[in-house]
This record gives C-alpha cells, sequence and structure tokens, in this order.
C-alpha cells in the first residue's frame, strides 16, 4: 500500500468518523421517547433515522466489501430499509412510528457495531476495490448528511406538537431585536442576469448526485433575481392583505389546500396575545421580522410571489445566477453555525457577489418540476432507486438550509419535494422578467 | 378519629397503595420505548394510561379535598383526559401517540406526586367528608385496575405488531402438551336453567358501576348454558369447515368486515410452517389446542355459535345462570395468576358449580347490546361521563379476563366493547334453546 | 280447483295487481333523470328500486314455480340483487348510481313482462304449491310496500339536495296555520302502564315477519308514555336552549357526530330570512310548529329525551302500551292518505285509545337495539337474510310513518336503521319511569 | 357595416352554429339516463358539459355585450360553473352527478335559449365592441371543442362501467384483421433532431391558448423520435415480461398505484376467454394489435419506455421534431373521421413527413410537466384562471386524439392531465438520445 493510498484512507476514516458522530451529536438533546413517534406519515422517528443510515452502510458496503460479513439480524433490513425496492421488503411507511423494538440503545449498538466493520473494512481492503468502495462510502456519507438534516427537521415537528412546547436546544437570543422600526432589508435589489446559453449542471470534482448530471446547456432568457430572501415582515404583509383569502393568488391545488388545512400562516407560525411566534428548536419565540420567512408549501411561496407582482425563479435560473453572481456554495447560516434557524441579513451581505443568501437559512423553492436533465440516465441497481424514481409531482428547491451540512451543498445540488410540504426549512426568493 | 375511622382509613389507604404499585409492578418489564406507541387509535401508550390514572386522582380528588392543592401542571389536565367533556377539553384520542413528553420518568413523578398528596389526604381528610371522599377513592382505584388490564391488552398489541416479536415476560410453559390427541374438554355439558322471573343487577354490599344497577326484575325462558368455553380446537373445526369464507354464519356487518380486513383466524394467531401459533405476553408459542379461543370479535363469536347450531348467551342468561349455578367470581385464571393468558380447562373444573370458567380467563361476548337497565339514571357531572354515554353500538361482555384484577370482578360486571373489537382478551361460550 | 280457491287466487291477483301498481304511481310524478341518481349511499336510485322488487318476484317465485320461466336478462340478477348472498353476487351498494342502463323505460319493460308471468301462475300453479307460492308472494307484496316507503323516502332526499328544490306533488296547504299561538297540543299526558308480566310478538292471523317471533313473555316495570309525538315547536325549544351545543345530552358517538357532521337541526330544515322552512315533499315550505319532529336520528331523539328530562321507550314498552290502550294500526296519517308528512294532532286525538299518533306520521325511536326475540330463528335459505343478518348496531322504530301503506303496518311490527340515520321519516315519543 | 364585417359576421355565426350543432350531435345516441351520472369525480355527466358550455357563453358574452341581458335562471350560474372562482361559487366537483334536474330537456332548452341570443349579438353588436367580442366568441368555441372531446371522453367511461355494456355507436369493423402475423408496423423508425436553438410556442394567426405563449427560444440536445406510436401488440409484450410487476420500470408513485388499484393492463381491457378484448365507443370487441395502444396513465407510458431502453420526449422535443419533419396537424384520425377509436397506422404513413400519427389517434404523454412558459403572463379576470391555475402536479400531452375536433388542434397545443389519469384517449411515443 503506497502512502498516499494510506493518506486517502485516513482522510476517509477520518471523514467516516466525523460525519458519523455528527449524527449521533444532533441526537445528544433528545430524550429516549423523542426518538420513537411519528406525528405525520413524513416525519421518521430518530431511531429510524440512526438505523437507516447504519442500515445503509451494512448493506451497500459491508455485504459487497467485508469478507467476514454476517447480517447483523436477520429482520433489520426489513426494519431500516427505507424504499428500495431491490434490497428487499420494509415495514410500510407509516408504521415507523408503530415500532418500539429495537430500542433506541440497542439502535446505537447497531451503529457502533458497523461503524467499527467499517473502520476494518476502510483500512484493509484490497487496492483493487478501492475505488469503487471508496465512492460507494462517499455516497453512503451524503446520504448520513441528508439523514442529519431529516433529524433536525423531524424533531422540529415532533416537539412543535407538543402542547408543552420542548425546547431542543436553547439557542442565542436572536440577534436582531424585535422592535426595528423597519423591519426589510435596508436596499433589497435585483441582479440582471443577460440572455444567453449557459452551462448547468455538476462539472466539478469530487462528489455529485446522478441527478445532477449531465451537464448541458440551456438557453435562458434575460430575467431578474432578488438579491435576498423574502422576510417574515414582508410575509406579514402579504396575510394582512388577505393572501390567504385570495384565490386569485393561488395554483388551483394549492386554493384547495388552503380551504382543507385551514392555512393562514405558515407552519410553526402562532399568534399569541397579539403577537406573531414562531415554533423553533430554540423553542416558541417572537418572531424576527428580518429573518427569512420559512416553513411555507411551494403553494404558499408561489401565491406570496403572484401577490408581490413576481414570480419563482426556474432551477435553470438560479444556477446561472449562482454562477454569474459569484455565489460560493460554502457561505451562508449552515448547521455547522448551531443556529438552526433562519437568521436576518443585517449587515452579513455576502462580499463577493451580488446576491446573498443564496446559500443555507431555507431551501428556496423554484418553478421547477424535478425532471431528468437532458441525457440522464439512472444507475444500475439500488443506487438507481436513490434519485430517478421520484422524478414526478415534486419541485425542485436550490441553496440548502440553517440544518444542511456546510460540506453537502453545492451550487448544482437539487433538493426536492411535493409541492404541500411544509415541515423542510423551506422559503421565497423572488425572480421577474426584465 | 375513632378507632374504627382509624381503622377504616389505614385500610383504604393499604388498598390505594397496593393498587397503585401494582400499576407501576405491571410496566416493569417495559422499555421506555414501549411507553410511548399507539399503534391503532384503539390502543394508548402505557405512559397515558399512567397518567390518565393519576390526573383521575388529582382532578376527582385532590381538587376537590386537598386544602392546599395546586394543578401539578396547567396541561396535565389537557393531556390526560381521556373523555370526560366535563372537565375540559383533551388531546384527540389518535394523537395519544405523537406526544413524546412529558417523559416516561415525568409521568412516574406525577404519579409519586400525586400519590403522597393522596396519603396526606386519606390520613387527613375531615370525618364529614370521609363518606363521599372515600366514596370516590374506591372509584379511582376501580378505574386504575380497569386500566391495569387495559395496559397490559394494549402493551400486548404494541409488541405483537412488531416484527422482532418482543417478549413481556417470559411464562411457564404451557401446561398441557400439544400433542394430546382429543384436545376438547373431556365431557362438555349444557346446564339447563328453567324458566322465571329473576333478578338482576347489583345487590351486594361494596362497590358496584353505576351500570350494574338498579337491581330489577326479568322474566328468562328456559335456557341452556354450556358449562365450559368454546376451545382453540373447536375455532380450528370452525375454520377448517371453512367458518371464514360461508356467509351463511355471518351477521352482515360481521361478513363485509372479513372481506375488508381479510379475516381468516382470530388476532395474534400466525400459522408458521404448518403449525398454528399464537403471539401471547410471553412470546409467540404453539398453540395450546385445549386452551380457550381468544381475540375474537363479537362477529366471530357469532358466526361460530351459527355454525355450532347454538348461539350466544345473552347478559341476562348469563347472569342468571352465574347465580343459578352458584359460581363464584373469585374463582380463576386472573391477573393474579400471571398467567397473562387463557388457560386450558384440564382437571380445574370449579369445584361448587355446574359452570366452570365463567370468571377469568376470557370476557365474554353476549347477545346483548349494552343499553341502560331499566329505571338508570347516569350519575351528575363528570361521573355520569363514565358509563352511560355509550350505551350504543357496544355488545355487553362478562365474566372477566385473565387480565383482570381477580377483586375487580363481580356477578353482575358489565363491559362492553363495539362487536368488531378483537385486542382484547374476548372468547366464547355457548347457549341454546331448550 | 274449488270456488274457495278460485276466490282465493283471485283475490291475490288482485292484491298483487293493486301493490305492484302503486308502485309505479308513486313514480309518476318523477322525471327520468330522477330514476338514476344516489346522491349518498343509503339512497338507492327509483329505477333501482323498479327492478330490484322485481327481481325479487322473478328470481323468488318465477324461477321456483313457473314451469316456463328462463331468466329475463342474464345480467339482471347481478344488477338487482340487493344482498341476498345466496342468490349470487350483487353490484356494490354504492354504485347503483353509476349505472345509467337498463334505462327507465327498459326498467318498467322488465316489470311489465314479470307481472304478466307472475299473473299466470298466480292463476295455474297446482293446488300443491299454492300454499308455499301464495306465502311467498304475500311476502313479496310486503316487501313492494316496504319499497314503496323508501321509495318516498329516497326521492325526497334526491330533490331536497337539488339547489332547484323542485317539488315532487304539490301538497295540500298545512292544516293548521303557521301563527297559532300555542303550538303545543293543548295537553300533553302521560299514560301509566303497569308492572307486570306482558306477552309480545305477532300472535295474530295473516303476515309478520320472522323478527317479530316468537311470541314471549317478558316483565316490564310501571311506566308512562307520552299520549302524542315530540311537535316542531317543542324540538325548537330545545335548539334554542343549545341542545346541539350541550355535551351533557348526547351519547358519545352522537356528540362526536354533531361535531363532524355539524348538525344543528334535523335534517330537511331550513332557516330563510329567520323563518325556519322545511323540504318537503311538496317543496319548501314554512314549518308547522304543531306537526310532529321528522328527520332526526336516533342520538338526537336521545338527546331531546335526555334534555327534557326524559328518556325513549324500549321497543317492549311501546308494544305493551300499544296493546294496553286498545291502540289500532289501521288509525293514523299513512301512505295512504298522500299528505307525504307528519300532520299536526289539532282535534284527531285517536278516539277509542289514551294513545294518539301512534301509527304513522313518523317512525318512532326506541331505546331498544335490533335483537332476536328470546328463541328467534333464522328460515332456511334466501328468505333467512331478510332480517335476521342485520341484527346488530341497529335500533328498532315502531308504528309506521306518513309514507308507509296502511295495511303494511302492524303492532308487532320492528323497523331498524343505524342510530345515526335521519333520511327516513323518524321521530320522538317520550317515555318515563313512574 | 361594411362588407367585409358582414361577412366576418356570417363567417363567426356559421362557426358558431356548426360548432354547438356538433355538441348536440354527439349527444345523439345517449339515453337521457346517461346524460346524468357522474361514476367518477374526473367524468361529468354530459349534462353538465351541455349546460356548462351553455353557461360559458351566456356569462363571458351575454352578460357583458348583451343590451337585453337578463339571467337565464338565477341559480343556473351555480350549477354550471366549473372552476371560475371569480365568476361566483359553484356546486362541489363530486357532486355533479348528484342533481338529476335541470333536466336533460329544460338543459336543451336553455342551450337553444342562449344560442338564440347569442345569433343577435353576433349580428347586432356594435363595431367598437366587435374585435373583443369575436376574440371572446373564439375562446368560447375552442372551450365547446375541448369539451366535445370530454363528452366523448366520459360517455366511453360511463358505458363502460355498466356489466351491460351498451354500445354508444356501432362502428365499421376494425380496419386490419387480428390475425395479420405480424402486428408490428413494418418498419419502426426514428427520425434524428439536429442539437439547436429553436423557438417553440404558437406564431401563427388565428386562436391559440394563453400557455402556448409567448414564443420563446429553446435549446435543444440532438435526439431521436420514433415515427409512429407504440402499438397494442408491443404493450402486450411489456405486459407478457411481467412490465407490471416489475418495481425497476416504475416511478416511485407509479409502482405504489400499480400496487394499490391493481393495475395490470391498460384501463378498458379486458381478457375474455384467453382473448383481450377492448371497450370501445362501438362496444366491446378484440384487440387490434396493430392499433396505438390508449387509456394508459403517464406512470405506464414512462414504465413501458424503460422496459424498451428509451424514454418518453419532452413537450419541446415533441414541437421542435414536428416542425422539423414538417407534420401537419390537418392530417390524422380525429373526431371528424368519426372512428372514435385510434386506429393502426397501416399504410396510411404521412406523406410528407417523417413522422406519422402525430396528430390524432391518442393524446401522447411527454415528459414535461405543465408549467408556464418563458415570460407567461396570465390574463386579467375570469379566463386568467383558463390554464394558469393548473400549472402544478400535470403532465404535458401533445397532438389531440380520435376525439379532438380536427380545427381544434395545432403544433403549439399544450393539452395537460395529472399523471395518473387514463380515462383519456392517451398513448405513447418514444424518443432517445442519440
Amino acid at each position: 500500500m503506497g502512502k498516499e493510498t494510506v493518506n486517502e484512507r485516513a482522510g476517509l476514516l477520518k471523514k467516516y468518523i466525523e460525519i458519523r458522530e455528527l449524527t449521533e451529536v444532533i441526537c445528544l438533546p433528545l430524550e429516549i421517547e423523542d426518538y420513537v413517534i411519528q406525528p405525520i406519515v413524513d416525519v421518521s422517528p430518530p431511531k429510524w433515522h440512526l438505523g437507516h443510515t447504519t442500515w445503509f452502510f451494512e448493506t451497500l458496503l459491508l455485504q459487497r466489501y467485508s469478507p467476514t460479513y454476517r447480517p447483523y439480524h436477520s429482520l433489520f433490513s426489513f426494519l431500516f430499509n427505507s424504499y428500495y425496492e431491490s434490497l428487499g421488503t420494509q415495514v410500510e411507511r407509516s408504521r415507523r412510528g408503530h415500532l418500539s423494538r429495537p430500542t433506541v440503545k440497542e439502535t446505537y449498538i447497531y451503529r457502533s457495531s458497523i461503524d467499527r466493520q467499517m473502520h476494518d473494512v476502510i483500512e484493509d481492503i484490497a487496492e483493487e476495490h478501492w475505488s469503487d468502495f471508496s465512492g460507494l462510502v462517499a455516497l453512503g456519507l451524503q446520504h448520513e448528511q441528508q439523514h442529519q438534516e431529516l433529524l433536525l427537521t423531524d424533531i422540529k415537528f415532533i416537539l412543535a406538537g407538543n402542547p408543552l412546547r420542548p425546547v431542543y436546544r436553547r439557542g442565542a437570543d436572536p440577534t436582531i431585536s424585535v422592535e426595528t422600526a423597519d423591519p426589510l432589508p435596508s436596499e433589497i435589489g435585483y441582479v440582471t442576469v443577460p440572455a444567453g446559453m449557459y452551462e448547468i449542471g455538476f462539472r466539478g470534482e469530487g462528489f455529485c448526485y446522478d441527478n445532477e448530471q449531465p451537464v448541458h446547456h440551456v438557453y435562458v432568457k434575460d430575467f431578474l433575481l432578488r438579491d435576498c430572501l423574502v422576510t417574515n415582515a414582508e410575509y406579514l404583509k402579504f396575510m394582512a392583505d388577505g393572501g390567504y383569502r385570495n384565490f386569485r393568488y393561488w395554483l388551483s391545488d394549492g386554493w384547495e389546500l388552503v380551504q382543507k388545512e385551514g392555512w393562514g400562516a405558515p407552519l410553526y407560525w402562532l399568534k399569541i396575545d397579539g403577537v406573531w411566534c414562531e415554533f423553533t428548536l430554540s423553542g416558541l419565540r417572537p418572531m424576527v421580522q428580518e429573518a427569512p420567512v420559512c416553513h411555507v408549501s411551494c403553494f404558499e411561496a408561489d401565491a406570496f410571489a403572484k401577490w408581490a407582482g413576481k414570480r419563482l425563479p426556474t432551477e435553470v435560473e438560479w444556477e446561472v445566477a449562482a454562477y454569474f453572481s459569484g455565489a460560493q456554495a460554502t457561505e451562508g447560516n449552515f448547521l455547522d453555525n448551531a443556529a438552526h434557524h433562519p437568521v436576518p441579513l443585517g449587515n452579513q451581505r455576502t462580499k463577493n457577489a451580488q446576491l446573498s443568501q443564496m446559500f443555507g437559512d431555507v431551501w428556496e423553492w423554484t418553478a421547477s418540476a424535478y425532471l431528468p436533465y437532458p441525457g440522464y440516465r439512472a444507475a444500475e441497481g439500488a443506487l438507481g432507486e436513490y434519485n430517478g424514481k421520484f422524478m414526478m409531482n415534486q419541485m425542485v428547491l436550490r441553496g440548502g438550509s440553517c440544518v444542511t451540512p456546510r460540506d453537502h451543498i453545492r451550487i448544482s445540488y437539487r433538493n426536492y419535494f411535493q409541492p404541500e410540504k411544509r415541515w423542510q426549512f423551506t422559503g421565497i426568493r423572488l425572480a421577474d422578467d426584465t
């Protein structure tokens, strides 16, 4: 084994350990009881996340590459498979919260057992398998990071639905006082992107998901993209103007949801004694007007945009503008900041780019359906089920959020959810025609 | 305080402590995770049972009789009220399993805090309130015992639905071997009860629920009541004869359920490699053919009876026959036996009565709808919601089960469930016309 | 063939023709379109009623007794069987309104074809089969009469749900003006029935359903039965007193329905410009306060009784009181009166009985679940499915209604519906303990 | 009024009369009963279509432009509005089949009354309003044509669900015998379209919907488009190869539907005695293997494509290829042919274009979500609700079908339905990367 290889292995092992540990750190503030429940079908019990990410390594890595592999438990594949039909049957999604066993402790033991075996294989695997193997480990770690975000998102929902309003973690005080006279960013601007042929898709080195490729050309008309996110203060104006009561702003399916679900504000908003409050991972607190609006569905984002006389950007526009403005995916309010909530722009405008808040804070709904890029082919086998089979009835979101790990996001990263979902950290950036 | 009073108080305190402790003993084998989930709406999380029974004492006793009473927590009434509209709003029943807090530990602390206060009040309450107070405590303890049964019933469902098939408590081996040539009771007989005017309803001293009164006269035709319960072996014959596939045996609503739910055997039955097994609180084990059939709905009990050319007894017949035969409610396989499962009759025929297995083992479905006795009036206030408001679309069950505390059951005791329910320990006794 | 036989046959033929014609007369005011739809699963399209009653004669009479019988159409048994599993499969009940064919005209042709054949068989069947045959024809005619009532009930629902509020038949003006000062019957009284052993069940000659037998003894405590029905005026007082908003009056399942369905008045009540109106088969018209309240569920009847400090009678009490008071089933406001709506008592008090309005006007909800009488055995074959298999989760109603044919009702007649149903002509009579 | 104007008015009047009459001609074969029912929520009663298209002219034309306008009936706007929130409330969509009135006859009278008034206004409207008015009439006629297609689509569903399998119209015999040895088109080819910048969207004169605009540039990679539709024979191979049982071919939501709905063949396919038959508007008949497969969902189209190693074209590719190949929207099997069913290609290859069957026969599912074109702005007022508010969770279909009027379709025409719908005449054209 050459020195280079040794270093590479050490690097991967370090990263493996760091990322796997972070998942457990995220769960530290939880009570055992918090790990088990599933209040809506979208929200998985934290225990399930812990087991599922571990199963991913057991099934896709150890089973293939460990010479001494034996299934950890004959039923864990059934219990912790999410949706990989090619890897066997799985517990019905809606029943994840019906299972009190394995216990949380047993699930942690499962994790550490698999981790020990992973350590060994990372160190000992034959050189000839290294390339395939390390590529798959990288995927497993990206997968783990996605579940780190989901864990915090689901924990928030689990706690928010409890009348006791438990706090996940006492947070820093909001950085900008609630009484600020004008809660809007001092200067809202729009960046003009000229028409032309652009290239989008992942073109760097390192990891990307299959859905970010192939790189391909697109022709884009000139357009405007707003240089900051929509704030709570602006959203309150929409509400005050009867936004939720006027069908004119709404897509047909969205209007139906407004009636049926009684939507009248973003998820987690609560008016207490005349004061709008927000439930956050730091508990219930008065709304920070300057902060980006969060936990809105794509229908709400679209209605807000129509009310404002604007529109949502397409994902192509978003990506083109990001490149055009020189935005860097490393700048932003991410999981690493531990705010766990979008923060006001304040004086934090991005230094070297015209567009601020493009990364972190909130996932930005786009006007693009989640569909394959021209020339896209899903991978063979289980990995082919990772992204491709969800390309219907979902909308693309861009830019990551305040619970996305910083090194997980990319300019070409395509997240996707059904347009009615609100429990993710999702917000609004406006676009316009020139 | 006279000596008599002192003794009476000491007696009640002792009973209070014993019964409240038993509830916790029942939960001892549980993992924290088991306390939290609600796989179907009928099944409450064990944590909720612990809180609810405590809330009962807090709200109906301490709030009225403790001079120093202050609410333990402003939201616990909302969280732990079951269905008492007169005591305020309550968490929607289907959402009991969506609440991870208060934690199990916090719930136990709630219990012990309320218990300490209850001890004080039992000892110190003014003589003039003693009669009302001690009557209500008695009711609270009966209520607690009902939830002891429900706890075990719900725990069974929670564990049974888990593919890991967790064991609540390793049980004694089944007392009668599976290979017994003839698994039917050696002599099945029917007791003939002559026609006549009888009196039914609670007429003793001590506690009874309001629905067991008033005592009243009924005229009953002569009838036959089988002297033992229907066994698994007999039920298997019904199944082998196509009982679940022949509409002729079924009430219309039952036949619809058979189709819709795919019923083909009692709940918790599982055929493994050609062998019928049963999930019990001691885990999955081969069926004991001589044991009473358990976990059947009223529709199944009725269909079995039709198939056998018999019928279910009315609750009046059941009670009349119990008196007539001299059956004692203290004899039987109860919670106190810790079998947690119905047991074969074997040589355990009741000594001094012609009817065996009338008490314990399984609740016996009757052909009677749960309706008020002539002259019944529900109590005023919250207690009036205890029984009376459920008198529609439910059927009466009699005799208690293997998870009923021995000193909770009475000959006049009326249990009731919707005819489609199967998760209770419910079985079959046949009757016939002469 | 003796003269007696000839007369008997002529009599049956005459009755057959009369009753079958009445069904068609009932449908005369309908438009073709009214025959086809099924706005809720309970309400069958009138076309289906016409076909189903005909199918009954084809299948149970012609198929058995006509020497030249050939099925009219290979699919009509599937299309027009209601719920007789022993007579083959059937269109799912909820899909009856999905079938535009056979057309109404074709259905009438089906009727007349079967009728012609029935005429022939009534005249020509061999003497030896006469007894069985004529018994079955009688049953078929009773069945036809039940569907005459259902036709009008369903037609009312079909028209009432239409915003155009079509009129079935212009009616006579309400006999008592709306402005009457005191809309309550001048003297409301209660008849006292003494305790004792009584006999109930059908004991006359002629036809009865199997569920009215066997005749059997019952012991009844002394009780009071009100001598007239509850009026709209009284029901309005219940409403004005917050009856629909106070859980104390309601059974648990009823209270849930009040919330879920938004019940706030009987079905078909509508407040227009501050005036309570009722949709009737003669169209929408101002409420007649003195008329019996109609179209209430058993839950509403029970809640009203609790509010009034009374209770509903059991079916045993109802039948005993009817005999005791000498009420005659032939007196009352029936289909034959063509009012198609309950009418105020006014001066129409029954002459020779203390109890008025016992028959006709509205079916009276009782406090009795629909269960078999002691010794009841369902008939063999298809007829056994007529009544017996519905003996679960339904409540007994007594006395017939304003759309029941006069010669269809009997003192021992047991009608039954689920307690939440409101589209039948159902009302309230109160009882009380002495 | 100049001569030109006179001619223009005469032309519009002629067209108005022709199109409105065709709607009634389509309904000629119906029985009254067929007009009324709504077996699933997607399928509107034909009576409703007749009323709704008339309401469109009444509300959008007469109400604005007729000096003598008075509402025909105060409730018809409520009864016949589909989804135009700006034009008032409307009958809940799922309740259209609950309304027997107005009768079919009354609905026809409504039509002719509105038509007479429309004739007058077309002839007499002031010159200054002519331009706006005639544009709106054109829209109303396009709307009418859309409902002509929907009428036939819905009639097919209504008849198909009836066990009597009624025939709408006896059709010509299938033109190609069923026994043909090789049912595939003799030469299946793919047309190669070179990469480049193209322009799509409506750019002609005459009518188009707002969603076909603005014309805009798109860059397209080179791609292949199949020169004919997928046939029943090919689809049968997919089925025989286990296409409906292999998750690998399916999008996640599609696979769920396959399980839940039990999909195993296109809608209206039925295997009778081992022979695949299809229900058509000419009744049930043996499948014509060479005919294009029809009544598949987008999920099935996509799964078929994946199985075949191809993919669906995007709407951009479809439109570009159509222009590129010189396909004419006037050639094809349309409503005007009165086949009412897709027909085999046979020797009917399009003369002057490489691509056959691009228009007519079946709507071709594309891989494109239905979204606004760059720069799209919905119209003001009610017309803005025509297309724009449905731009979510629907997929674009192109090319028209055998029940589309020939002069209704255009190369730029965008139809759209949810991807799970199967009751439309929808089929498959394959594409591929080069």
